[in-house]
């Protein structure tokens, strides 16, 4: 079916990325695509994924991202309606070239035609205009069916230091030749840059056929070209021999017959609580605010909120960002600071920047209420049908409290013989489960499972756990 | 005894207050008076009273305070070191002059001689140097011993409208005359008194004889009179029918011979954030923070954190008040706008404005540490020997898991013949009281008691409970 509709492109999501900028709300584990920002309650990974759907069908669409962020991106992506099966994992994080050729190998091992165009597209930017954007992406495929390897030129705003830049000449009314890509500026070459009025950002988006790709690893990244047409077996092989490079860097920077088609979008890579800010909608005072807040007196300000009330008076051009367990706050122009702030944090051992309050796994989600020297508090949620490993804890006895749904909890002890006990929890029963037992949580209903979670022991840390085995057709992986 | 050791005064302290300008932390059941700030770890109300004791004796020393801060006033006063029987509990709050009579009653009741001499003093004020203070107390039991009513004067560092002012003229160099007690002035009138250097501040503390003050009744406020000099049975009838009226208004503006002595002790009310931070010890950069607060650029802010990280860059005279279910900020100087903003929010309908967080109950302290639509989780303390009364809810089951210590668990069904259950749990242990089931929770042991209560129910509401049975002998009310 897909080769009798070739004009529609495959679509490779990137979403490898990790970074604190946007902290607290981001974490090492909970980077920025996984995050709703902007006054949308879908995540920049989702609106990526319905934005390239608008012109593709589901199963051209796949989402190359490292093993940890596999259950974020599934959980995130059935919630809008993809179907299992999308994911390319990512052996290690190596950059965006292997990434993209890991990608080309399994679209090409799943029935795409080197004829096929392909869309590549980060996973964390903002776009505003789904029309433009539609609109540029259908130039890109005519003009990468015609042999052009398409890279998607941003009208810079201001003079950022903080992108690489495209110089194009006007050649076409579409699609411009690319005379060169130059590596993030310094101020003053950006102001010229951005007054001649020639040169455009590099949003990190592409377009181009599989055959055009493949055609220019060989001539200028050789070890992509191995990733891309090797045998599956090999795929993981020759991706891990690959080096760390970008594709600007590998291919763009050297190919010849690059061209640019320019995307006047609303484009924005939302890198700073100030973006934030200039992306959200507002309110009559200029106030972008989430969550239960209230503010007297005062504007311009962004405040992201949580489940507390926030009460903020005269506050003028602040930013303020909670979370159940960090909070920020900085007026605005300060927020780039966050970066080095957020490195003496976690240099002075904070958990905050790299831990995060809620979590997704493979079996569903789960978010910690309430954390102690003695005790842990956790919310959790396991999916219809699915069930957490096999496991026991050495350190902690666990508690849980059925608040929604239905349980089917084992607990039994060690070795062949000993005897398994299953048992149904429902709505406001409870199960207790005794240091050093085997117990698996499990939702056997059509509903999802709810229920609270209260540890308790001289330890409470996420490590202390064994899994006995892990079931993946079921589910499993870290409870 | 007492009789003995007429020199030392007796000492009541009024904590009838109530009040939310220092919200978040201060709520309507959570009074400033019960707060630790300015970088003490101990509450204004316990301050007052070791400053009071560090010249008189725990039997000469009361707690004026209606039924609804009896818990909290105990819990606070008895973790400094008091013994039980110190509070004496108003039937209803109707200010200064019934509470004093009142105070009054019971010293005479408890063997106080009418030639003794009693300091009044609020609960919610701070003093900066306990050794001026103590002199400044010195000198005023002199004065009142050789029959005089002692007011005690703050010279005034500001023409604040916020206070009553005492014209005083010089006469003796200890204690000066009171010419006359002025309310509250206006901008202009509160200048020319700073000025003119003849005029104090009124703290609302004060020192007599009980016969002085007694006939000052007499002749002024009848209805206090009958209140001091009644039968013990009659006192709280007679309280009941005492006009609402303040000791300034009642006595201290009409009465004559009332003299002042000035007290220069680093007095504050601590009535605005501004305040707090005025007299809170800084750092560095002029920061005033408690809790896990990490300030980077900036300065001259107060930041009032709890168990969360509170971040902050570039932050610059400004206020973050952060509690577990609201936080407040705002620049300095626009703290006193709180309180209007605390009147919308209670108008809308926000339960935080009323409601604290943390609770204080006559078995011990609780805290509630997650609320959702169907479900409320709370770390609740036991003190040994405690127990709550026995009760059950209609909406709710709950789940009471043992972090340390041991509970004794009654479980039974209602009317006389059901059975009843007791049982002990361990630390890491739990039990399950179903809906409906009567219930009594209780700490037999030597050490705190200290669960983790999980309610489910369709209903969570605090007022989801019917009390059966209270047993104040071993402790009781509200669970």
């Amino acid at each position: 079916m897909e080769r009798n509709d070739a004009k529609k492109p495959y679509a490779l999501i990137l979403a490898g990325g990790s970074g604190t900028r946007l902290w607290p709300l981001s974490r090492e584990e909970m980077p920025k695509q996984f995050l709703a920002l902007c006054g949308d309650s879908r995540t920049l990974l989702q609106r990526t994924a319905l934005r390239l759907l608008s012109f593709t069908d589901k199963d051209r669409l796949r989402v190359v991202a490292s093993g940890k962020w596999k259950a974020l991106v599934s959980h995130q992506l059935l919630a809008v309606g993809m179907d299992s099966g999308f994911i390319i994992e990512e052996p290690e994080g190596r950059n965006t070239a292997p990434a993209i050729a890991l990608g080309m190998a399994r679209l090409l091992a799943s029935g795409a035609s080197p004829d096929d165009t392909v869309i590549v597209c980060p996973s964390d930017h903002l776009i505003k205009s789904e029309e433009n954007f539609a609109a540029a992406m259908e130039t890109a495929t005519r003009a990468a069916s015609a042999g052009n390897i398409v890279t998607f030129g941003i009208k810079p705003t201001n003079p950022d230091t903080g992108f690489g830049y495209i110089k194009t000449s006007r050649a076409g009314d579409q699609w411009f030749h690319v005379d060169e890509f130059v590596e993030k500026p310094d101020a003053e070459n950006a102001r010229k840059y951005v007054e001649s009025g020639r040169y455009y950002w590099n949003g990190g988006i592409f377009c181009f056929r599989l055959s055009d790709m493949l055609r220019a690893f060989e001539a200028h990244f050789p070890e992509g070209e191995a990733i891309a047409s090797a045998d599956s077996e090999r795929v993981a092989l020759n991706f891990l021999a690959a080096p760390k490079l970008s594709i600007d860097y590998a291919v763009m920077e050297k190919a010849d017959g690059i061209v640019c088609v320019p995307l006047d979008a609303g484009w924005s890579d939302v890198g700073s609580w100030d973006s934030v800010y200039d992306n959200s909608p507002k309110n009559g005072s200029e106030n972008a605010v989430s969550g239960n807040v209230c503010l007297s007196g005062g504007g311009n300000n962004l405040v992201v909120g949580c489940e507390r009330l926030i009460c903020g008076v005269d506050l003028d051009s602040m930013i303020v960002v909670d979370t159940p367990d960090a909070l920020f706050i900085s007026p605005k122009g300060s927020s780039q600071k966050l970066r080095g702030v957020v490195q003496e944090l976690k240099a002075s051992g904070r958990t905050e920047v790299a831990e995060s309050p809620t979590s997704a796994r493979p079996w569903g989600t789960y978010r910690v209420l309430s954390k102690g020297d003695r005790q842990k508090i956790k919310k959790i949620e396991v999916a219809p049908g699915k069930r957490l490993s096999l496991q026991y804890h050495v350190h902690r006895s666990e508690h849980w409290i059925v608040v929604k749904g239905t349980a089917l909890v084992t607990i039994r002890g060690h070795g062949e013989g000993a005897s398994a006990e299953e048992t149904f929890v429902h709505e406001g029963e409870s199960v207790f489960v005794p240091k050093g037992k085997l117990h698996r949580l499990e939702n056997p209903g059509k509903i999802p499972l709810e229920i609270i979670e209260v540890q308790i022991g001289e330890y409470v840390g996420e490590d202390d756990i064994e899994r006995v085995e892990d079931d993946f057709s079921r589910a499993g992986q870290t409870g």
